[in-house]
């Protein structure tokens, strides 16, 4: 476990570092916070955390040594004593770390884990992250908020496929895309993750395989590993997924659902050709194999629309279709959604009754309003602009930087360009190093186990200055 | 699959009723909404949800079927032809029937899914919900957006456990109750029921036992069970949960983890008396096994407020305690927390940030703005004092209407009256008779699948004219 903690000893006030840090670790022992048995940070992380010398803490430890509150133990550091329990017959309770190594669900990779901590770190430069920059949210919340929204409206419990209101409000915005749906068989989720997780959960059995692109943003992610599934990888070329190992695999009846981001992909930036799109379609048609289409960044065209998604072509119900307001709008709303067949969605929408009741209504509504109003829309053309000049700025600073230590092709829309570098060089190591140097990275090898050569870099979420920076200090960094 | 939709015929266009309805059909199966293969509603229940005669719908099917769209099909009813689809070639694909049955997921109990849907009829009388009425909301929405968040605060992503803010908001209030916590220890959720989920997704292993009161809320619940989990029920007296049988059951070693509401318990009611709290710890700690403490009622105490939660007496890291704002605040906003050893909570908030990257940032701040401006106890105040006269008019009418056939206990606090019969009755055909007179009820069986003679009574959420009527027609309905 990492030590974080916002809490911070206080110059200003007349008793001893020390003495304050001491107290800190017996508030959190007393409190059963670090129970009996569990190890406490060590000296080096404390003092970097709390931002004193070493020396402190190792006085601090003492102090609390000498009470009997810690003890060293070897092979596992510095634990909190047994002597410290209040009972003083409970030598060790409860066993929490075998209770957190046992649990179904995977730990998140390590990588991921870091960049999750990592991105609370004050002034890191965020080169890699998938998200739309404070300064990209939409300034419309107040108009909002004057409209006196219903008290039911917003604070009661939503019906089990969500609020009515933003359910026809996303059927018609689907309309634009050549998506014809009625309310009925639209599912709101909370963010298209939770999609993911409610298919896992409620459709998919043990052992299935789920096919994705090579690399894909569903790779980084374990909820179809922690349900029991499987993954299998496809190549990518111009046009997007390969179509003839599609077939090929396909063919061999072993595949339960394809995952593809066809616009925009996550996280190489390829748009996937109509052609392409229609093949697919027809493929997975002939072997019955559904369809997650992941359309996240379909709003987030720069230069001309994506071609119209797969679920447009689907008289079939074959395709289950994930939209999100997380890349446009902001994705603290935690809003999404699953187009499909009906009995699909009553099943998606029983599994996430029992998850968490439903999305929160306060930001249902929010949607359904910027929706309503056309404010998102309106929205969408800011974001776009934005978008532009954050690309143009960074490509850019590739030209600059980077011309002769790698390659990349210029992103038509969404947020990433899939940067891969001409030499073998070691991309952890690269990674470790830029955090050291304030600087964090989204590696290749997130979506793509044998990757060896490429970063994922956002030009959505870092300032421009700290792109200029953060090119900068990756430029340095590359042996 | 139950049909639902919000569609109706519109009477006042020129266009035939019957031919209304067929469109509206031939628009599901051309969207693929409803696919090839599968089944449409009966007649029955489309007359029903679009309130016209069986004829009208006879005559639209008919139509539908000499287009050659459905069709009938012995012993399955009438479904969407093969014929229908634009690709003549393909019968009927893909199979999502047994998509949806072979998920992993346990689907929720028949009542619930009907109690889950029942709750969507307009005018129906819900005389066991177990929330709060849309009367009992919060009057301060406007006064808080009147603070012009920061855009940060309220669309960006949270830290993985939550806005820091919120996180410290919820530590001072937690001293109120005798916890002391720091905002470390604290994890944000979308509500209890998730803290549920990320516990059994996160810390339990297949085959384990969870200990839980009989009757439960939990038993409700397919949470455990669907991530491979046992339940075992223990009896409760008049102080609470039955220490001796606790003993016996947890030195079998066989329990992982005991789940208790002591505090106004769903479904009963009862307070776990002060002396019991002290020995269930005990035991707890004898037999190292952590405790989950569900608290979501006890800022509803009525008469006088509840003992200290078991979590104040635990200095060891034993207890995971559970707080919501949903039967206080709203359900809508789907905020809750949970307090725990700081290593239970690093693992949760990885779980959650693979379930759903984190509570809506929106609402987190709406509730961060309630309990900081000193809104919330101002809100409880009004809350407490509307609950005890919906108490009081429930009581009196039981005493006028059911004295006869029931008995029942004062609650001192929450939501419940467990309403016990006093002879024989088949309560399954009460609750399908009480749907059919338009109230909706919450039958004891859901909380232990082997009570035959109890009901949960909520008043909290029918208005008093509602609750009224619907107790009127429950005494009419029992035979």
């Amino acid at each position: 476990m990492k030590f974080e903690t916002n809490w911070r000893p206080d110059r200003s006030r007349g008793i001893p570092i020390y003495r304050q840090i001491a107290d800190y670790v017996r508030s959190k022992i007393e409190s059963g916070e670090w129970p009996t048995g569990s190890r406490i940070p060590t000296e080096r992380a404390a003092a970097k955390v709390f931002g004193v010398n070493r020396s402190t803490v190792v006085q601090a430890f003492a102090e609390l040594a000498a009470d009997g509150l810690i003890e060293g133990k070897s092979g596992s550091g510095t634990i909190v004593s047994a002597a410290s329990a209040w009972d003083k017959q409970v030598p060790k309770l409860p066993d929490w770390e075998s209770y957190v190594k046992t649990g179904v669900h995977r730990p998140n990779q390590r990588t991921i884990q870091d960049i999750n901590h990592a991105e609370f770190i004050p002034d890191i430069i965020r080169l890699g992250t998938g998200e739309p920059s404070p300064d990209l949210f939409p300034k419309a919340m107040n108009r909002i908020f004057r409209q006196q929204p219903s008290q039911t409206d917003i604070f009661g419990y939503p019906e089990p496929r969500g609020l009515y209101s933003l359910r026809e409000e996303i059927s018609k915005h689907m309309t634009g895309y050549g998506i014809s749906v009625s309310p009925d068989s639209v599912l709101i989720v909370s963010g298209a993750l939770q999609a993911l997780q409610l298919i896992a959960l409620g459709l998919l059995k043990n052992g299935s395989s789920v096919l994705t692109e090579s690399p894909s943003y569903l790779q980084s992610l374990q909820v179809f590993q922690s349900a029991g599934m499987s993954m299998w990888g496809l190549p990518l070329d111009e046009e997007g997924l390969d179509a003839i190992a599609l077939e090929r695999y396909a063919a061999s009846g072993k595949g339960t659902l394809l995952y593809t981001i066809p616009s925009f992909h996550n996280p190489t930036g390829k748009v996937m050709s109509l052609k392409r799109r229609q093949d697919v379609y027809q493929l997975c048609v002939k072997h019955k194999l559904p369809i997650l289409e992941d359309d996240a960044y379909r709003d987030l065209w720069l230069d001309k629309p994506s071609p119209p998604p797969l679920k447009s072509l689907d008289q079939n119900g074959l395709v289950l279709y994930i939209g999100s307001m997380s890349k446009t709008l902001s994705p603290g709303l935690r809003i999404g959604w699953v187009i499909g067949p009906e009995q699909v969605i009553h099943r998606l929408a029983d599994v996430k009754m029992q998850s968490d009741y439903g999305a929160s209504t306060l930001s249902q509504w929010t949607v359904m309003q910027f929706l309503r109003q056309g404010l998102y829309e309106e929205h969408l053309d800011q974001v776009r602009k934005e978008l532009r000049s954050r690309r143009a700025y960074m490509l850019q600073l590739l030209e600059s930087y980077l011309k002769e230590a790698a390659e990349w092709e210029v992103p038509t829309g969404g947020f990433y360009i899939w940067l891969r570098f001409k030499r073998d060089i070691s991309v952890p190591a690269l990674f470790d190093a830029a955090i050291k140097d304030g600087v964090l990275l989204n590696p290749g090898y997130l979506y793509d186990k044998a990757d060896r050569n490429h970063l994922r870099l956002s030009y959505s979420y870092a300032s421009f200055e700290q792109m200029k920076t953060g090119i900068e200090r990756l430029a340095r960094s590359i042996p």
